[in-house]
C-alpha cells in the first residue's frame, strides 16, 4: 500500500485527479508541479493513511515510518538542505488537506525542523537573525497549540506582555532578543505544562505534526462542519509535508491570497491580497491590510507578470476560477497552493456563463457547475453582512428550520386577522404562529415572513410559503406563543403585538427590531445561463400556483404551465377582491354545516362564481399553458372555526342553532386526518362539490374561449386508491364537462386525470391508467404513506434519522429530496404499469420534490413528462432538469 | 338464445348444476325431475331473461313469447289438461327462484288459469265447490296484490269483514259461497282501484305474473337483503311455471316442509311439518299448528314411506341436508322443491361430521362446508330468540356496528374507572364511551361488553374486544354520550349510570333493560371436525394475546403459539393483580414525563419486573410454544393523561410542577398520530425503553428455564421502514440480550424480527431481511398506509365505498378482510424479497386479518409460515388454513 506521495523538481507522484487520496491540497501541489509551476517540494501522506490511523486506535501503518524516511530524504536531496541541520537546515510545514474543502476545520504547522541549533542557522543564512527568532517562536506557539493542545490564550498572553515590556505594539516591531526571549519563555511553559522539554528532534516533531493533523479530522469543530456541510464518505485528511518557503524575508518577499476572478461579482479582474514581508497566517489573521494586486504589481514588477502567467495557466488548466495561495521569497515566486474557489451566487453565475462564452468549458458544463442553493440564494434579501456579529446575537429571540430563505422584518402578530388588518393599514408585519392551518391563508399572504414554533420544512406554513417565496422559519421549538395575552417568549425576550422583530430565512434565526437587509439583483447570467438549460432539458417545468399572481410569477420564473393548482385556498381567500373572502369562507362553511343535498348544492352555488373567476384569471394568466387544477383535497374541518365565539358567529349569519356547528365540527375531527374524508373521498360521499367545481373549471374555460383565450384544463382528481372510484368521479366530472358544453355550445377540450399519492393508486397504476388520462405524483402524501411518516409531526424524531452524529438512518430529510430507494421505487412502479396501459400517459409530480434539483433528476430518469414547482423553485426544476440530460449523456460516454 | 326449460314425466332440459340460470328452485325441480322423482311438469323460465328484462326496460327477448306458447302446450299435453279450459282446466304455480336462497324476498301466485269459466269446472271435478272457490279466491287476492300492487291489507279486511258477516272464525269455516261472495267483492274492488275488469285470460294472467315475478328482483325488500347478505353477481330470478297440485283437497290430501336432518342440532332425524287439507302456504303462514312428520307418518301410512324414501334418494343424491317442499294430492306424493337446509351453527357441525362418517361425504368435504361465521356464532351467548320482537322494538336504544358478536347485558358505566369500580364489586357492567383508548383497557376489561358511539369494526374498542371476545358494538351514530352528567341519549331514551343496558353483538343493537340471553354449548362435533381440519393444514395457527389469561384461552382455541404480545396494554393494567395497575401507570406516565435518559431509567426501572412478570407468566401459559413480543407500538401520548385534574394529580404524584406535565402532553400531542413518533421510532429517541423491555423478557425466559420451562421468545420490533433503522435497534437488542445472558449465565434461544407495516419496509423487504430474522406482517397499518386509510376515521366514508348501492368500489371492508390486490401486493412483494435474501425466512401475519377466512386463506396462498388471530379467532383461523389446502388442491385438479 503506497501511503505517500513525493512532488519536486518539476516531478510529482500524485496528480489532480487524486483528491480522495491527496486532499484538495495534495492533488493541488501534485498537479501544480507536474504543470511547470513554481512549487515548494515536498510530500503528502494520503487520506487512506489518516483513515488507518483512525480504525487502528491511531497508530500508523508499518511501512510508514520508512516511507515518510525515503521521502524526506528525498527531499533533503531536491531542496539540498537537511531536517535540524546545524548548517543549512531544511524547514517544512505540515498541513492538513481533504478532498473537500473544510477552511479553517484542520490544523498546520509551520516552520518545522527548527531547534536551538538550526535557529541559529538559519539566522546566519538568512542574515536575518529577527526573521529567525520570529520563525522558531511561530513554531513552539504552533506546535505547543496545535500538537499538544496548550492554551493559545496563555501563549498569546506572554506574546503580549513582552511587547508591553518591551513598549511595542506590532509583531513586525519586535526584536530579534524578544523573539528569543519568548522562545525561551515558551519552552518553559511547555516544561511545566508537560512535564517534558521541547523537542529538539525534527522527527519527532514531524511524526508529532502529523498526528496531530490526522487527529484533526475527529475533533469536534471538524465533525460539526462535516455534518452542517453534509460532507460524507470521506476516508480523512491527508497531510502535506512541503518546503517552507518565506514571505517574511524583507521587502522583496510576500505573501499572497488570490483569485482569478472577482468571486464577488464573477468579473474577470485579477483579484487577491498580498502582504509584503510576511507569511500567509497573516495574510488570514487579517492583522496587517494587505495590498491589492495591482499595488502588488507595482511593488514587484518582475514577479507579478509570473503570478498572471500562473493565473491563466490556471484557469485553462482547471477550467474554473481558481483560490491560490502563494509566497514570495526575496524576488521568487512560490505556489503553494491552488483548489477551485468559493464565490458568490451572482459570481457563479457569471463566472459559467463567461467561461462558456470563452471556450474554456462548455455550455452544457456550465450549467452543471451551478448548484441547487446557488439559484435559492439569488432571490431573496439577505442581512447585510455588514452587520457587526455581535449585534445581532444581542438582538437573537430564537432560532428554528430554514424552511424558506430570505429576510424580512415587520411588526410581530399573532392571528391571520391581525396580520390582515394590519397589512390593510400599509404595515409590514411578521405572523407568529405555533403553527397555520388553511384559515390563515389570507393572513399569510400579507406578512413579511412567518414563524411557527412547530413544523417541519414541509409543514403548512414551510409548503404555503415557500410557494410564495415568502422567507419562514418553522419548528422554533424555544418559541413559546401565547395567542390570548398576544406575546411570544423565547430566549429570555419577550415579544408582544406590534413590537418589530427580523427573519433570518437563511439561517433560521428571528432577531428583535428591524436588521439592516440587503437585496441582491439578479444578474444577466442569470437569465442567459437558463435559458441554456431550457434547451438541454428535456423533461417539462410547470408551476403549483393558486391564484393569477403566483401564474404570472412562475411564467416569470420560466414555468411552462400550472401543474398543480390546489383550490381549497380559494376557499378562504379572494386574492382579487380580498374584501369578498368573507362571503366565501361563509359560502364553504354553510355548505359544510348543511344537513342535506340541497342545502349543500345551495351553498356551493354561492361558491360557483367565486371559483370561475378564480380559474378564469389562471386560465389568463397562463394563456395558453395547460393548467391543472386539483379538486378540493382537505379535509373538511379546515374550513369549520374550532373555537366556540367563531362558531356562533357562523350559525347566526348562516341562521343554524349553534349546537348544530358544533356537533358538526365534532364529528368532523378525525384521528389522523392525513387518512381521512379527504381528497376525491369528498366527492364520492358529496358529489355535488365536485359537480360545482367541475362546472367552474369549464365555465371558465368557456368564458376564456369566448375572449380567444387558448385554454387547456387538467381537472386532477386527488387521493384516488382504486380504479372502481376513480371511474364513479372521472364519470362524474365528464357528465358535467359535456352538460357545460352543451349549455355554452363552446367546445373545450380538457383531460380528467389523478394524482398517484397513496401508494395502493402506484401499485395498481395500470388499473387507475385506464380511467386517468394523466398522472400526477403526489409526493407528498406518498412520502408521508409509504415511509409512514406525517411531515407534520415528523419533526419529532426526523431530525435524529437524518443526523448522522445520531442515528444517521437517511442522508436526506424525505421531504426535502425524494427517497428514491422506497418512494422512488413506488414511482418507477407507477410511472411503468401507467405506461403499460395507456403508452402515452402524461406523467408529473405535483409534490414539493418537484422544486429540489435531485428529486428532479430522479423524475428526469424515471420518464416523467414534466415536473412542477413552486413558483420561485422553477429556475431549480429548469436547471436540474437539464443537468439531469448532462449526467445521463455522461453516464452513458462513460459505459462506451 | 334458450330461454325456457320444460320438466315433466320424469324429463327434464335443465339439470341440478344450472343453478345460476334456473334458480335454485328450477335447477332442483329439474334435477327432482331427472332422479325420478315425483315432481309437478312445468317449465323455468331462464334468470338470463330476467337479466334481458331488467336491461330492456321491462320488455322480454322477442323468441319469449313463442317459447312460453310452446312449453305450455307441452306442459298441456303431459297434463292433459288445458290452462283456462272450461272442462278439466290446467292450474300452474308462477314462482321465483334464483340461484342464492332470498327466503320471502320475491313473489309467488298460486293457481293461476282460474277464471269465472274454469272455477266451476275445478268445482265440477273436484266435486268439491269450497275448495274451486276458495283456490278462485285465492288466486285473486295474490294476482291483485303481487301483480297489480293493491294493498293486502284492503283484501285481508274484505275477507274479515266476510267472516264476521257470516260469524265464522277460521278460513276453514267458509262456505264455497263464501268465497264465492269473496271473489265477487275482490274483483269489484280491483275494478275500483284499476279501471279495468280482472283478467279472464289465463295468458294474460301468466304474462302478469312473469313480469311481476322478474320484477321483485329489484324491490327494495329484496335489494336490501343482497346487500346485507353480500350477495352480488347474479343475473335475476327464475320464473318457475308449475302444474298446481293440491293439498287441500281433503283428508286425503295436505302439505308439508321437512329437513332431511334436524335443521337444530343436526341429528340423523327425519325433520318437518305437515298440514292436512292445506296449501303450501298455510305452513309458512303459520295460522294454523301443523303435525309433525311422525304424526303424518300415522295418518298417512303409505304416503309417508315414499317421503322417507325421497328423503334418503336426496341426501344419497346432493350430499348434504335438504329442505323439500312436498304436497300429497288426493293419497299420491308430489315433491315440490328441495334445496341445501339451513341449520344451526351447532348442527353444521353435526351434520358435517356425520355425513363423513357415513361416507356420504369426504373429510375435507365436511371441512370446506364450514363456514367463518359458524364458527362466530359457536361461541358467543345470543339473545333469547323466545323473545318477542315487539318488546324487543320496544327497549330498542341505538344500533351501531357489529363489531364483535354476542350478547351481554350489565349496568351502564361510561368510565375505565367505574366500570373497575362497579365490577370490583361484583356488579356486571357495560362500559359506554365515545370512543376507546389504551387508558380504558381495565375497564374495557372487566365489563360485560363495550359500546361506543364512535369507530369502524377495527376500532380500538372493536380490535382490543375481539381479542377478548367480548361483546361490543361501535359506530352507533345516534348515541349521544355525555361524560360530565354521566347519561347517553338516543332514541328519545335516556340511559343514566346503573341503568340495565343489554347489547346484541350479532345484530349490533342496544336495548335497555335486561333482555334474556341463551348460551349456545359447543358441540362435540366441533372439535372433531377441528381435528380434521388441523391434520389437512399446512399453515401455522398461532394468536394474539397479551395476558396469561388470553394466552391459556387460545390453546383451548388450539393455538399454536403467540404471534403478537402487545406489551403497551401491560403498561396501564396489572392482570394479575389489578391493585399495582396504579404503580405501573405511574412508572410509565413518569417515564414519559422524565427530562433526563436518566429520570427516564429510573422510570424503567420501576417497571422492568412488572414486565418481567408479564412475560413469564405468558411464557408458562404457552409451555414451549414459540412467544412473540412486540416492543412499545402506541405514541406516548395515549399513556398521559389529558385532562387537567389527571394531571394535576399526576404531577404531585411523581413530583414536578403541573407545567411540566401539561407541556410534556402539549408537545407529545401529533396530528397523525398514526404517522407519528410511535414503534421503533420511540426506541430510535429513547433506547433506554427498548433496552428495559429486552431485560425483562430475557430475564424472564431465564427464570422460566430455570423452572424448566420450554421458551421461545421472539423479540419483534414494530414499524421498521429501513435496513440501516432496524440495524441499530436489532443491534441493540442483541447487546441487552446478551448481557443477561452472561450475567445469568442461562443461555436462552431468542429471535429477533420485525413487523412489515409500513409500505416502505415492504418495498425494501430484501434489505430489511438482512438484519431481521423474523417477518410479521402488521396488515392493519399496512392497510392503512397502503390505502391511505385512517381506521378510526374511515367509518365516515368507508360505508359508502363497500356499500353496492351508493359507490360499491370495495367487496369487503379493507380491515375486515385483507384488500388483496393492492395490500396483497405488497405482501407477495414482502415475502417475495424476504426470501430472497433469507430463504428460511419465517413469516407471519398478526394484523386482525389473521383471523379472516378469506385473509388466512391468502396468507397460505402466499406462503406465510403462519397467521396469528386474537382467541375467539384461532378456530376460524384452524378451519380457513385447511380450507386453503383443499380449495389449492381443487385448482390444481382442474387444472390437470
Amino acid at each position: 500500500m503506497k501511503y505517500v506521495y513525493f512532488f519536486g523538481a518539476g516531478k510529482a507522484e500524485g496528480d489532480g485527479q487524486m483528491k480522495e487520496i491527496l486532499g484538495g491540497k495534495g492533488a493541488g501541489l501534485a498537479e501544480m508541479t507536474r504543470i511547470g509551476l513554481p512549487v515548494p517540494a515536498g510530500f503528502t501522506i494520503s487520506t487512506e493513511c489518516c483513515d488507518y490511523y483512525l480504525q487502528h486506535k491511531q497508530t500508523y501503518p508499518k511501512s510508514l515510518a520508512a516511507d515518510v524516511k525515503k521521502n524526506l530524504a528525498r527531499l533533503e536531496k531536491v531542496t539540498g538542505k537537511k531536517l535540524g541541520d546545524a548548517k543549512d537546515p531544511l524547514l517544512v510545514s505540515v498541513r492538513s488537506g481533504s478532498a473537500r474543502s473544510m477552511p479553517g476545520m484542520m490544523e498546520t504547522i509551520l516552520n518545522l525542523g527548527l531547534n536551538s541549533k538550526s535557529v541559529e542557522a538559519l539566522a546566519r543564512n538568512s542574515k536575518n537573525d529577527r526573521f529567525a527568532w520570529d520563525a522558531y517562536r511561530r513554531f513552539v506557539q504552533m506546535y505547543s497549540t496545535v500538537v499538544i493542545g496548550l492554551s493559545k490564550e496563555e501563549l498569546e498572553e506572554k506574546l503580549r506582555a513582552m511587547k508591553t515590556r518591551r513598549g511595542v505594539k506590532d509583531d513586525t516591531q519586535v526584536p530579534a532578543d524578544g523573539w528569543r526571549e519568548l522562545v525561551g519563555e515558551y519552552k518553559e511553559h511547555f516544561k511545566k505544562k508537560t512535564g517534558k522539554e521541547f523537542p529538539e528532534d525534527p522527527e519527532e516533531q514531524l511524526w508529532g505534526a502529523i498526528g496531530a493533523v490526522f487527529g484533526s479530522w475527529m475533533a469536534e469543530k471538524a465533525v460539526t462542519y462535516r455534518r452542517v456541510e453534509r460532507i460524507t464518505g470521506l476516508l480523512g485528511t491527508a497531510v502535506n509535508v512541503v518546503q517552507m518557503v518565506f514571505g517574511n524575508l524583507g521587502e522583496t518577499s510576500g505573501t499572497g491570497v488570490c483569485f482569478t476572478r472577482d468571486p464577488s461579482t464573477g468579473g474577470k479582474t485579477f483579484y487577491g491580497d498580498f502582504l509584503i514581508n510576511a507569511q500567509g497566517e497573516d495574510v488570514v489573521a487579517g492583522i496587517r491590510t494587505p495590498m491589492h494586486l495591482d499595488e502588488m504589481a507595482k511593488h514587484m514588477p518582475k514577479v507579478y507578470p509570473q503570478l498572471e502567467k500562473v493565473r491563466k495557466l490556471l484557469e485553462k488548466h482547471y477550467r474554473d476560477m481558481q483560490d491560490m495561495e502563494f509566497t514570495v521569497e526575496e524576488g521568487t515566486l512560490y505556489m503553494l497552493q491552488t483548489r477551485v474557489g468559493k464565490r458568490t451566487p451572482a459570481a457563479t453565475f457569471q463566472i459559467a456563463v463567461d467561461m462558456a462564452n470563452e471556450g474554456l468549458i462548455t455550455k452544457e458544463e456550465a450549467i452543471d457547475r451551478i448548484k441547487e442553493e446557488d439559484i435559492d440564494r439569488l432571490f431573496f434579501p439577505i442581512v447585510d453582512p455588514s452587520v457587526p456579529k455581535g449585534d445581532l446575537a444581542k438582538r437573537k429571540i430564537a432560532s428554528g428550520i430554514n424552511a424558506v430563505p430570505g429576510a424580512a422584518y415587520g411588526k410581530a402578530v399573532f392571528t391571520a386577522e391581525e396580520a390582515e388588518a394590519m397589512a390593510a393599514k400599509g404595515e409590514k408585519v411578521i405572523l407568529i404562529r405555533r403553527e397555520t392551518s388553511p384559515e390563515d391563508v389570507g393572513g399569510m399572504f400579507v406578512a413579511q415572513g412567518i414563524v411557527t414554533a412547530t413544523g417541519g420544512k414541509t409543514s403548512h406554513a414551510a409548503v404555503v410559503a415557500r410557494g410564495w417565496g415568502k422567507c419562514c422559519i418553522v419548528g422554533c421549538e424555544n418559541l413559546d406563543v401565547e395567542y390570548e395575552s398576544k406575546v411570544a417568549h423565547a430566549n429570555g425576550k419577550t415579544i408582544r403585538e406590534g413590537d418589530w422583530v427580523t427573519l433570518d430565512g437563511n439561517e433560521g434565526i428571528v432577531y428583535e427590531g428591524q436588521v439592516k437587509l440587503i437585496s441582491p439583483e439578479l444578474p444577466k447570467a442569470f437569465s442567459t445561463l437558463m435559458g441554456w438549460a431550457d434547451k438541454v432539458r428535456k423533461i417539462g417545468v410547470r408551476t403549483n400556483a393558486d391564484t393569477p399572481h403566483d401564474a404570472v410569477k412562475a411564467r416569470e420564473m420560466g414555468a411552462e404551465g400550472i401543474g398543480l393548482t390546489r383550490t381549497e385556498h380559494m376557499f378562504f381567500k379572494d386574492f382579487e377582491f380580498p374584501e369578498k373572502s368573507v362571503e366565501r369562507q361563509l359560502a364553504i362553511q354553510e355548505m359544510i354545516i348543511a344537513e342535506t343535498q340541497a342545502a349543500r348544492r345551495k351553498a356551493l352555488d354561492k361558491l360557483l362564481p367565486y371559483q370561475r373567476r378564480d380559474f378564469s384569471g389562471i386560465f389568463k394568466a397562463m394563456d395558453g399553458f395547460p393548467v391543472t387544477i386539483r379538486l378540493i383535497d382537505p379535509p373538511l374541518h379546515e374550513f369549520v372555526p374550532h373555537d366556540i365565539e367563531k362558531q356562533q358567529e357562523l350559525a347566526r349569519k348562516i341562521g343554524v342553532d349553534v349546537e348544530v356547528v358544533i356537533r358538526r365540527v365534532e364529528q368532523l375531527h378525525e384521528a389522523n386526518p392525513m387518512l381521512g374524508h379527504r381528497g376525491c373521498r369528498l366527492a364520492i360521499t358529496y358529489p355535488e362539490i365536485l359537480e360545482m367545481q367541475v362546472r367552474a373549471i369549464l365555465e371558465a374555460a368557456v368564458e376564456c374561449k369566448k375572449k380567444g383565450i387558448k385554454v387547456i384544463p387538467e381537472i386532477m382528481i386527488p387521493l384516488a386508491m382504486d380504479r372502481k372510484e376513480l371511474k364513479l368521479l372521472v364519470d362524474a366530472t365528464n357528465r358535467v364537462a359535456q352538460r357545460v358544453i352543451q349549455e355554452t355550445k363552446v367546445k373545450v377540450e380538457y383531460l380528467v386525470g389523478t394524482m398517484i399519492e397513496i401508494p395502493r393508486a402506484a401499485l395498481l397504476a395500470d388499473e387507475i391508467a385506464e380511467v386517468a388520462e394523466f398522472f400526477s405524483f403526489g409526493t407528498n402524501d406518498l412520502t408521508q404513506m409509504t415511509m409512514g411518516l406525517s411531515r407534520d409531526d415528523a419533526g419529532r424524531f426526523l431530525p435524529d434519522y437524518v443526523d448522522e452524529k445520531k442515528a444517521g438512518i437517511f442522508a436526506n430529510d424525505p421531504f426535502q429530496t425524494l427517497d428514491e430507494k422506497g418512494v422512488g421505487m413506488l414511482i418507477r412502479m407507477g410511472i411503468e404499469k401507467g405506461r403499460k396501459t395507456r403508452p402515452k400517459l402524461k406523467i408529473g409530480i405535483c409534490g414539493e420534490h418537484g422544486g429540489d434539483a435531485a428529486s428532479v433528476k430522479f423524475c428526469h430518469r424515471v420518464g416523467m413528462n414534466y415536473v412542477s414547482a413552486s413558483p420561485f423553485r422553477v429556475p431549480v426544476a429548469r436547471l436540474a432538469a437539464a443537468q439531469a440530460v448532462i449526467e445521463e449523456k455522461a453516464k452513458k460516454g462513460k459505459k462506451k
